[in-house]
């Protein structure tokens, strides 16, 4: 018997009732029952997004999303601020590099997340930037950045904002209008507990009007397309219909726990695996650690691969490793979407089985132990 | 009780127990499993396109892989010659001038298909052409063009062909290496019956030299980035593993089955089909039909919208409008994926009952009875 459990930073867990929703009987996207889902699902996506913009909803992987607010936002004849730290915020100066479009690039240590300061004077120096990009959750560091004060120095330089959401969406506290953010994007399958697929993106009025303002070279992710297709409650593209259909039962699902509650969890669980990781002599990778996901540094004399794969093998704690140069020097614990505290205790004490049986020296029981206290809700002293 | 059966050309039908499969609990793409999984899918898609190249597979809808394919094979400095004669030539068109990519268009009347001699011409009066686009199956007038021929003058001319497969890989005849074409594309939504989500792109050793001598404006729908992960069993961009799980299952269905055997079942019922529509009086919109999908013309006097719509409602026939400016002229009967002749004969049924219903004058039973004749494995004379 191997229960498998996806401690993996996206894809997240997907529940047995979100995929039985997905073996349904599918119809057809162009009926009016589909549009109406289609418009559920929007009008539930703004609340996640905490927005009045209708976020579009792409067929394809987040880096889709991506690659269409690049097109639109970034012109060839105005120049982009792109922070990055970590792989993902690499990823946005590779797109924008992809496409020959000029930027300047505030790079900080991994594991460090951009702050409102920096970002004010970056903008300082460089008082030509028309836009900021921005990742709000650096996945590969497991790493947060201060989206709200980027987002208002941004305004009030008059530079749109695009934050990469897509492990903060959903899982953090995130308002983009209160925020004043002009682009977000995310994927389905993080808080939104769906398998990959699906890619969304919100975007205010003022950016529109930078999109609405050229001819992206842009087709497959062309916003325009999307937003001209929207107001049908439909798309340019055939839609992943079954996706659709789960999106539809997860943002419920989202809404009814309430979002505040949905941070609230992601919270309670980061805060615990540090209390956890702490107590067992474990470090945090990041300088700024995020709660959608916990980075923890591989001790001396601890194998990565071999930690790992125990864990998957023996306890079905399947945990990410680093990504790139970062591998074999931290593992991640996602806590994204459809996990809770009894997955993640279990996750701890596979961990500590897992280090015991490599020689690794701390108290059997500390991690759990760390863990438990900090969710208590009463004490018992 | 309502019986919803989709006879729309993508989305097909989804068989109950593909879906089941997808409802299984899902593993991270980045594991030993799914690797092998991958390659399955990779080798099993060999064997549906008839070619020794390795299919890639995209994440998004069909014109995600129509993208890729234009911004590979059509660079900025060389001529393409497209021809279309509906709505899916003309995205080919729209794609390559969303791009700015120079070409001559060949422009066939709504209901035809292409030949040889005809692109020959066209390659004769323009000698600079150095990529060739055709629709094999044209699902919007539901014609089909000689994809052998075409490819055969692009050899002998040195132009790479590139194929829309979209409606015709894993339906009718397709033989990529055979014939010699360059670049072929499908989605998952069609003959290899899943949901919309996966698009493929098959590449020739002598289109990969194009792609591979220039930096196409690509990145999402990038297929050297594809080809590059391919290599180790994986994609640039996290993939919907729920959908490569479904594809598994269905191309194992398509080689259990053998994909001569698959071709013969369209062709069956697409005969059929025909026979039915002329037993009731009623006409093909193609002047070349394609055996994926049946284009009926609708007669005086009845009415579209009533007609489709009634279908579904009374007996959960849903058939395709026709689309663009050909809506209110023909419906479509899809003949691809998980659809066989209990089905059809249905759906020849409905066709009737609703028909009557508008006081359509025709012999009642006559559309079956031509259905069932064209059908019979033996005489009962």
């Amino acid at each position: 018997m191997m229960k498998l459990r996806l401690f993996t930073p996206g894809p997240t867990m997907v529940s047995p009732d979100a995929l039985l929703e997905m073996a349904y009987p599918l119809d057809h996207h162009r009926t009016s029952g589909f549009k109406e889902m289609f418009k559920e699902c929007t009008e539930l996506l703004s609340y996640v997004y905490q927005t009045k913009a209708q976020p579009l909803i792409l067929t394809g992987s987040g880096s889709a999303a991506m690659e269409g607010a690049i097109l639109g936002c970034c012109k060839k004849d105005a120049k982009t601020l792109v922070c990055h730290s970590g792989k993902f915020g690499e990823r946005w100066q590779k797109i924008l590099k992809r496409f020959g479009l000029p930027h300047v690039e505030y790079k900080l240590e991994y594991g460090h997340g951009f702050r409102a300061e920096g970002v004010h004077d970056m903008l300082k120096k460089n008082p030509d930037v028309k836009a900021v990009i921005f990742v709000h959750s650096e996945t590969s560091t497991c790493a947060l950045s201060d989206a709200q004060g980027i987002a208002k120095v941004c305004r009030d330089h008059g530079a749109l904002s695009l934050c990469d959401g897509i492990t903060s969406i959903g899982t953090i506290p995130f308002k983009m209008d209160d925020w004043g953010i002009d682009v977000a994007v995310t994927g389905s399958q993080k808080a939104l507990m769906l398998p990959p697929g699906l890619a969304f993106a919100a975007v205010s009025d003022r950016a529109w009007e930078v999109i609405e303002s050229h001819d992206a070279p842009a087709f497959y992710n062309d916003l325009k397309a999307y937003r001209k297709s929207q107001k049908d409650n439909d798309v340019p593209w055939t839609p992943n219909n079954q996706l659709v259909k789960g999106l539809r039962y997860t943002l419920q699902q989202i809404k009814a726990e309430g979002i505040e509650n949905v941070w609230a969890r992601s919270a309670r669980l980061a805060k615990a695996t540090r209390a956890a990781a702490k107590a067992l002599g474990l470090s945090i990778y990041a300088a700024d650690p995020v709660d959608s996901v916990t980075g923890i540094n591989i001790p001396a004399g601890v194998e990565d691969d071999k930690w790992r794969k125990t864990m998957r093998a023996k306890y079905g704690i399947h945990v990410a490793a680093g990504q790139g140069e970062l591998k074999g020097k931290m593992i991640r614990l996602n806590h994204m979407g459809y996990v809770d505290e009894v997955d993640t205790v279990g996750a701890i004490a596979a961990m500590e089985w897992t280090l015991a049986e490599q020689g690794y020296k701390f108290d059997l029981g500390a991690g759990v132990t760390a863990f438990v206290k900090a969710l208590a809700t009463s004490s018992n002293a």
